[in-house]
């Protein structure tokens, strides 16, 4: 129960549940009220487009289910395909594991390629898969936009590219819990089937929504496939979502955090969130340099602009460094997960962020590593920092 | 948006979502934290005990899923059975229609019995039903403890003793949506294999939480059944659940909030619970009867204590006095659905409340049914309750 | 701790505090700032002409202090006058009376004149008064917009035009702690010299702010009168109000809670304001007929809005219906006060209230006087209340 | 309006008000409730014990006024002293002297002592001049216990020695604005008659309640003094405190918030709080030891545990620093006033805070100092304080 320690405030710095800003959390401090009345459509509808603007679509549909980012992958696949297709996965962190693990459950059929973790996404290889596979038994493509156990971006837009350059009629999925409105995404542009993401992160709410979007040629595929479904059953949405309504009851804080996220989210302006991101993350990188440390993440082109996974060096254990940032310092970072479990702590700098709080996690994972024998110099990374965010604050005077 | 009307509070009075106690709206207003620190677990492992007890259990596992009730039918099925087995259902009301729907769209075979709406589940027939199963072809009785569309409560523990008497092995699935935390509830005592329950009735809280018990031998089934789920596993629930976390993010206000509620329950007393309940139902089918109509229950021992049913005379649309009551009373009353729309209007009365809220309410309902010339003596609902309720208040001076 | 109370919503009808709509709640859940700041004057400087517009002043000057209302009737007078100054007050209620005493202990010399409990300011006699001052040594009249104590309003505008048929330089010192933001108020038609209110009343706030305005020529006596003051200096509030800030701290969510405070009245607009609280009381009086009951004010023209009296039956005391409404219903009522103690129960009607709220509350006063051996018919307050509310309900379909 | 700033969070370093930690922030978000009921003295009473012990007295009597801490400044003279009373005050920084000129304006006659600014009281000095009043004319001696301009403390218990050494009947007033709740405070033991505290500092709440306590023999004078006050007349206080209620409208949230302050405070431990202060005030002036520059403070021994104020050098305006601060950073800093506006800026460091707080204040201190050409070490403050901070953190694993 974080959140009656004291004294002062918690660093949450783990790539979600991000930071509630105070107007959301006032904006969810409602009332309770009738999700069947006259007046609820008003709230509930304009919450479509708004979600269609941050999605990058405008032929697509989007989603607002009672549920978590892992619901979405499971609704993704059960209302466009049966069990027994295939789909193709690359796998290169947790999270990309974990939604191959969900389709064999649901019962498809996986051709799995593997993927140093610290990479992304191969269109190359994504390509020549497609290409051999002649009669079109690969139904759909799953992506990773934002590795979150790593700190790997991929580009999406290359997979659709790489897609059609095989003319294969496979449908393209992404996972974009870590980079929906944090980082930019443009469904219609790169032809994404269905993109799923969640309230926790970009959209900086609690967990509780299930966020998502998909195509038409989904949807359409919705009419004939096999895949069982009823909680997640789209159509059933589509139809009570027309007229401002939910199949079920919503849950109507959330509701109203939504409204306040795309508020807050189009009033400093997609463009700009995406571009404090980047900011934000520059200065984690540059403390990392400074530190004398390498990221998770292999190559600059892989950098993501949402969470940063730090290696510490050889013979320390990161997860002794994340254990006293948090019982020390009050300062909350990622665990690695799986393969880089105790190899990497991860600072996430994503959603309700400025320059002098993630000043204050990097001299606090300074202090952490400092505590743990890491030969680092105290100040260091913060003085990098700085520099980045001097050159080009934020807020202008 | 009902949130922004003025002047005055909103008298909500549909059978859920319920309204919130400024102590759980209060505590909701938390900053995000990360769900798996070293002290998230404080807040999460105590969460379980107090929900076996409003279920009453000590035998089953008590699940907490980020999802509605609707969730919770999937989940009980997938989770136990397979593709084409056979379960029983009597169906007497909208949600008792709804969860046989869901099963058939999951692909169970579902023997539908019909039952008269105003009336609940007959455990004579069940139990004849099983008698001619002789080769155990069902393989659990669905049934809805409290059908929230017509205000009818049925006797959960007859129908065990129905099965119990037909020796047969079929499971006990339960819907107390509606009931749970207002109703008493047995779940050992009654031998209910499956329990489903939601955040936003007695619990008073909003939607988002499903709550739900299962029995060992339901979980047991799990090893072995067919039934496809992976966001509504058990078994990934169980496994982290047992160290304080949860295989995805959760939604930590409603956590908060749940902690809050378990609070208010038992600091009021479970006993009390169900006998305020029935306390102030008491007082509204008093009002029924002084305005000469009648319930949708059709016999006093179907009555609910969450929700009363009230059939308007002959001639009149009862969708005109919700309607009336809302817009110009701003008193929100459940609509009468599928058979009895535009028959019925409903009184919720369970959650947060009562007598005077209740009684503005009946107040206001006739002042509904007045407007749209239904002939009632003005205020006599509201002496025929105030009698109910200056007999035994809740408070004692 | 009524906060603390369970289940559901206490009633709150006293006159003042008045409930919190829950957007003003929400408006003062805000984290702590600089009120130093930069940004600091846009929240504070739109809050003076909005309720200059309020007190139906455009002449005048709006202050905020931290305080209560009786911290007003304080800066009234040490703003103005000296000690040994004579003013002229009526005293028909505990509330005017509390002014006078104030203004002794302020060394203030008070002509007294006595008025019925019931009545209000007879302006006749002020005139009469003045007319024999011929020295001129009367410097302010003293009225009480609307005794909260006796649920009486004066008619302030003719005490303006008795002071002037007078020809008399006296000033006139209005208290409307209980009025205004609820009854319209017109300081410059009326020639009021200070008003004084409080944030708890019409405002729909906690308590905690002081709301008062001053005449020019009010504000020119300060230069030379020798009334001791420094927290309530006119003078420092003007000049540091001027750039937007105060001369110490300020309670900063009470200043975002008034800017929403401003915005309902002003979306609601005050004549409908107005309207609905006249509304709101013409039901309690008729429940008041209708229960066979009189009320403390004497005739019809002194009815106040905000708050009614009711007299109960010679032989029964008040005190003990108040006491079984708060311990048994969880309502609360006003208590006599001094000449009326144990007489009348008082009925607040003013605030963020709609007509439902109020027949709960007519519907517990009802149930509290039967308690207590008063004869009335039960229901039959709230059913004449009912027909003067379907008549012209505030809200329209 | 610092709250609708995006995005993330104002850093608040001013000396007050002082950051609200979430507990309060909720526990004030409470429904409006009869200040007169028989359940508000369960609220109010505990109230007087918990502030007594902050203050350190068992004799003392404690106050809550509706008011701010200038009103305690009047508060104290009003209840004890007469217009041309003779009192003893000695200047040294802007809430010094605004004191002193509030006594004048109450007509006291101050006999004042210029100290040079970064001092504080001069006990011996004190000493001498009451030795030198033989007929004990000065009733009063007024000290500044921390002077939040400068960031200096006084020793108060020294100032009482000098009392007593020259053996004269003068009572000790004493302005701890800044101070209690923060550093330690013991009323009783240093014979204190008057203390005189806020909300918004170490009692973490926004400004409203002017918290006070008064020793039996300043009480005891309120019996025969002259001065004239209303409002805050300490006997209406006792008269009503007694039975747990108050003279006039208390503002509700603020007591709610009030009894969670109390909470806080003694969940951590006074000791420990007082340590923490300490603690982080050596942090910050390890960063300022590490930039080069000199505190206000002309000796470790005025160091203020709860307020740094930092020379810029010569050659600079610290104004500009902290424009650029607020401006660019969202860093809010405190301002240097009157004789040291333009050469200091202040970080307080008190309340609610923690040292990853301070961290990313101290480097957002940095990056405004650099922007306006001051020549600093990046990172160098930082580093400074994070030596102090993991020597010995305030949380322990």
């Amino acid at each position: 129960m974080q959140n009656s320690r004291v004294p002062g405030k918690n660093f949450l710095f783990v790539p979600g549940p991000t930071n509630l800003p105070d107007r959301i959390v006032r904006a969810m401090a409602v009332a309770s009220e009738d999700h069947r009345s006259p007046t609820f459509p008003d709230l509930v509808k304009p919450l479509f487009p708004g979600l269609k603007k941050v999605f990058g679509t405008e032929k697509g549909h989007a989603f607002i289910f009672p549920a978590s980012g892992t619901g979405g992958w499971e609704a993704a696949i059960t209302n466009t395909l049966s069990p027994g297709d295939k789909v193709l996965a690359q796998r290169f962190g947790q999270f990309s594991h974990l939604w191959i693990d969900l389709c064999r459950r649901q019962g498809l059929e996986v051709i799995v390629q593997e993927r140093p973790w610290g990479t992304g996404n191969d269109p190359e290889l994504i390509e020549e898969t497609l290409k051999a596979d002649k009669n079109h038994e690969i139904k759909a493509v799953l992506a990773t936009h934002n590795e979150t156990a790593t700190g790997v971006t991929s580009d999406i837009g290359a997979v659709r590219k790489a897609i059609d350059a095989a003319k294969h009629p496979a449908m393209l999925f992404v996972d974009g819990v870590s980079s929906v409105a944090s980082l930019e995404f443009k469904m219609d542009e790169w032809g994404v089937d269905v993109i799923v993401s969640g309230s926790q992160k970009g959209f900086m709410l609690p967990a509780g929504l299930l966020l998502m979007a998909a195509s038409p040629k989904a949807i359409e595929k919705g009419k004939t496939n096999k895949g069982r479904r009823a909680y997640f059953e789209f159509q059933d949405m589509i139809a009570q979502n027309a007229n401002g309504y939910f199949p079920y009851t919503p849950s109507v804080p959330l509701l109203y955090g939504l409204k306040e996220s795309l508020n807050i989210l189009f009033e400093e302006g997609l463009d700009q969130v995406y571009k404090r991101h980047h900011h934000l993350a520059e200065g984690t990188r540059a403390a990392v340099a400074a530190w004398g440390l390498k990221t998770c993440a292999k190559e600059p082109k892989w950098n993501s602009d949402t969470v940063t996974a730090i290696v510490v060096p050889e013979g320390f254990d990161a997860a002794k460094v994340i254990e006293t940032a948090y019982k020390r310092y009050n300062l909350a970072l990622g665990a690695g997960l799986s393969e880089v479990a105790g190899k990497v702590f991860r600072i996430g700098h994503l959603g309700d962020l400025n320059e002098l709080m993630l000043l204050g996690a990097i001299a606090g994972a300074e202090m952490a590593m400092l505590d743990n024998g890491i030969k680092i110099q105290p100040g260091s990374g913060v003085a990098a920092a700085q520099a980045v965010y001097r050159a080009n604050p934020l807020l202008k005077m």
